[in-house]
């Protein structure tokens, strides 16, 4: 009998989460390391040895009783691939159920989420906790992570959706805010007064002074409560997810799977739910301690910082980087341009002069030189590549 | 009978110079285009289709009787296989007497301008007058350069040696200046007062308001006259230059050209006969006039000046850029980076992004990053390299 249809936990273990990990966009702002083909999450990026699904994967697999991958018709078998490889190596308990969900269409992430939700609601029950978190944030600090996502387990199980707040690291105007209230809900949890979108930068000082969060997008919440709240927000979209998550269970390949899923709007589980919901009082929010250092490999300069570096060639190098250089010396030349990043797929001799914070992508069929400062512009490049129908470098 | 030893002129074409092309120097500020086993002058860095040196010969083939190329012996073979090129294209005068003399070891510009200034005396006697002309200069109005320095014969038919100031275009550091008297020794030709060393950027604008010229390095003169000069400044010098042109007329193999060559001092024309002939009031100096454009290509912002600009692409091209894309499509994007001169020899996708003034040169196996204002640093990379045993991408 499959474990993962029983709905039994695995003795020994005490895995209390579902983990949903949707995995999708291709991380524009880091082209050309990633590709529409090879999108961010499939990418070793910071140079652990791991792409930042799998670290994902691994980072909650400990506390999971299931894993579901929600991600795109043309990633998933790479995805599946990844996973098999992760088995292979003996990374994974073999008892964890891990499963890949290939959705038609790109909905955003409250239908895919949703779908998952559905799903693990048929086979686990109501009280089932889920968990969603992107599949590709980098994040420091395994064991305190997975002590707040506990805590946030327990908020989750006295009814509330539960979100994981960062504690900042600096007032970015990256990322949108969670305004905690004093009151706590639980040991770990407090109230959310609101979530607000991302502020320019003197707002996020003000919000950082008055305690505001980052939020990381990251949600435990009961199966049932999520749905419940979804049928009282969107009803037609819970009654179609319900509908999706019996048809994934029986023929993955019914022709009513397509109709149902391309008909669902695009929205984000912000707006589709923490919103609302937080409006209503129904919304905790676990802090990250310091000890847990959370990163969303957004651009070039957060990939900086959480680069492995590799002392001995006296600049950054991911696993990629040494595959690709294998048997050849890599070496860079930087003279005068103090911060440079370089990233080498190919093993030539790079020599950086007198541009300070450069960074510098060279890939097989393309080369990138921006600053650090500026690399959020990187997405643009994308845009006129697409614009001069360069489809075969994106 | 062959022309070139005869001393004869070719009937209707009246050339009246023999020209002495010095092409040594690897240029290492334009690294890593240029590489010790492909110099600048080697190249078509221009885009015009042409080495330096083949347009150098080019330039001066209408006006020449013949032309000695004298390079170092690792180059004399890639030096002689441009010149057959050049021949098969049918693009000199098959009567043009084209000859290259390969140096034993590397003795700076007199011994090997002096080396074929002997040659020329003894094959075409003491009134012939020769003219030295770097190999890796770009030169624009080739027309209104050969007037200049049909002017400079002029000048040394009269006993002078005769350079060939040009007009600064700006009060540049990177070149020594001439000081020209007012006095006119021919009707192009003025004496000159004395050389000067390149300057610090205030005394340079003096140079300029004050009507100095720039020091090309370009001397016209009698043979006679020059190795008199010699004679007297230098006379070991003379007479195993004397010695050297007999021998090579006869056996380029005797082992006494080796000993004699590397005795010789290193040193420079210019501080060799031209300081001190010019003191002795024995210099003269023909101004070239605004149509004629002269770079030295020495670095990235001075090639970039002269860049054959492929509208079509929108960016600079040279013909080996062509050769090596050809069959792909090259494109550069250039994002906020204004003045932004990217070299590539591979035919991949280049983005440039905020880095206003970048130069980007891509080539298989090196790839440098600099800006223009910063590209006189480029030969510090290339010590690097060498300094970290890297000979095999210098």
């Amino acid at each position: 009998m499959n474990p993962f249809e029983s709905g039994q936990n695995h003795p020994g273990v005490e895995p209390r989460l579902h983990a949903i990990i949707p995995a999708g966009g291709a991380g524009t702002r880091l082209w050309p390391l990633s590709r529409a083909g090879q999108p961010k999450f499939l990418l070793d990026l910071v140079g652990d040895g791991h792409s930042l699904l799998a670290s994902t994967i691994l980072r909650l697999a400990p506390i999971s009783a299931s894993i579901t991958v929600v991600t795109g018709q043309a990633h998933a078998s790479a995805v599946r691939d990844q996973i098999q490889d992760l088995n292979r190596r003996n990374l994974l308990d073999p008892n964890l159920d891990v499963r890949v969900m290939a959705e038609p269409s790109p909905r955003d992430s409250m239908p895919a989420i949703g779908l998952a939700a559905a799903w693990i609601r048929q086979h686990y029950g109501e009280d089932a906790i889920v968990g969603s978190f992107a599949a590709d944030h980098a994040i420091g600090g395994a064991d305190a992570f997975r002590d707040v996502i506990s805590q946030a387990i327990e908020a989750a199980q006295l009814g509330f959706l539960t979100t994981i707040g960062v504690l900042p690291a600096s007032a970015s105007t990256a990322f949108g805010y969670i305004q905690p209230e004093e009151k706590f809900v639980s040991p770990g949890a407090r109230l959310v007064r609101r979530f607000v979108e991302k502020p320019p930068s003197r707002i996020a000082e003000e919000y950082v002074a008055a305690g505001y969060l980052w939020n990381a997008g990251m949600f435990v919440v009961g199966a049932g409560t999520m749905l419940s709240h979804l049928r009282e927000l969107h009803p037609k979209m819970e009654s179609a997810l319900g509908e999706l998550a019996q048809l994934w269970g029986q023929d993955t390949t019914a022709p009513k799977i397509d109709e149902l899923w391309n008909r669902l709007p695009r929205i984000a589980i912000d707006h589709a739910l923490a919103e609302p919901v937080a409006a209503a009082g129904g919304v905790a929010v676990v802090e990250t301690p310091s000890s847990v250092q959370w990163s969303d490999v957004g651009d070039f300069a957060s990939l900086a910082d959480v680069l492995v570096d590799d002392p001995a060639e006296g600049r950054p190098k991911s696993a990629e980087q040494q595959a690709s250089t294998r048997g050849r010396d890599p070496l860079a030349v930087r003279l005068e341009s103090p911060g440079a990043v370089i990233f080498d797929q190919v093993g030539k001799v790079i020599a950086v002069v007198g541009v300070p914070g450069a960074v510098v992508v060279e890939t097989p069929d393309a080369l990138l030189v921006t600053r650090l400062e500026r690399n959020q512009q990187v997405k643009e490049v994308v845009e006129t590549l697409r614009a001069l129908d360069r489809d075969d470098v994106l």
